[in-house]
């Protein structure tokens, strides 16, 4: 029998990437945000125009994305759903096209038994031929022809409509 | 009405690559192949394994893919079909990840009229979500889910079992 698939995000799902920007938002921009001011909200909707083209700086360097810390469980919970379904890596890398090289290299060093022919940088995720995606950004599901998994993340947490797991054991237990 | 879509492969699809190869081994590697040396085989099982470390030094050199030519009437031909269809260009460029920047830069330049929210990076192209794939590799029909098209390259020209497009040209007469 065919293994059902699993498509996954990168960022806020796997990768810790909401850490990063809180901290390069309160180190160089000397901000005050914590998770808690983002219920809701996107960071960029909170941080001030005036604030973009520093943070878009940060973001469009070449390792930006290189030391993101790994979500806690994600790995472990991955290999195991391995066993059962297909799983690939979707990460909508076009939107940083200076990210690629350092989410791949990300990626062989957190999670090297994903194969590469399984990760996939793409922008529109509606592309995806999956059965099940998990994203903490609800707008790749309205397209998507499986069923979409909303990871919560603070800019979430007021979206309804999608079944929705709040942690990797959340997931795991979802999936038995 | 929801448009049908098409993905559309990179290398020996709407670039030139098999030139750039041949040119590099002519040059570089001090052979005489023509495109007429590789009916119905890979370059790699034509070349001799001895000349497979410098070869995959070229490839891999982060420009390698910078400089292709546009494969004749790909341009026009793709635009005149994103007025009925929805294009997606899809490239398996997780084999050769320096190759990242340099494809997107290509595709910028050559085909900027197709947003980078249509640009998918792969691998494995069972992943992608499609009515049709153009490629010139029919390993990648098999778990489409869509129709693939063998686009016609000397390694493929043996290759039976899909509808075959020899050029741009006969691309659009098929979708006409």
């Amino acid at each position: 029998m065919t293994k059902k698939r699993i498509a996954i995000d990168m960022d806020e799902v796997i990768a810790d990437t909401l850490e990063k920007f809180l901290n390069v938002c309160n180190t160089e921009l000397a901000l005050n945000l914590t998770k808690s001011d983002l219920t809701g909200r996107n960071l960029w909707d909170v941080i001030g125009k005036e604030h973009f083209p520093t943070l878009k700086g940060f973001v469009s360097e070449q390792d930006f994305f290189a030391d993101l810390d790994v979500m806690p469980d994600s790995q472990d919970v991955i290999r195991r759903l391995m066993e059962r379904y297909e799983v690939f890596i979707s990460s909508a890398a076009m939107e940083v096209p200076t990210s690629f090289a350092a989410k791949f290299d990300w990626l062989k060093l957190h999670f090297g038994f994903i194969p590469a022919s399984h990760i996939v940088f793409c922008g529109d995720k509606s592309i995806i031929d999956a059965d099940y995606l998990i994203d903490d950004n609800a707008r790749h599901f309205e397209r998507f022809r499986g069923e979409g998994l909303l990871y919560s993340a603070p800019h979430n947490l007021l979206v309804e409509g999608y079944r929705r797991v709040n942690n990797w054991l959340e997931v795991e237990a979802l999936f038995r």
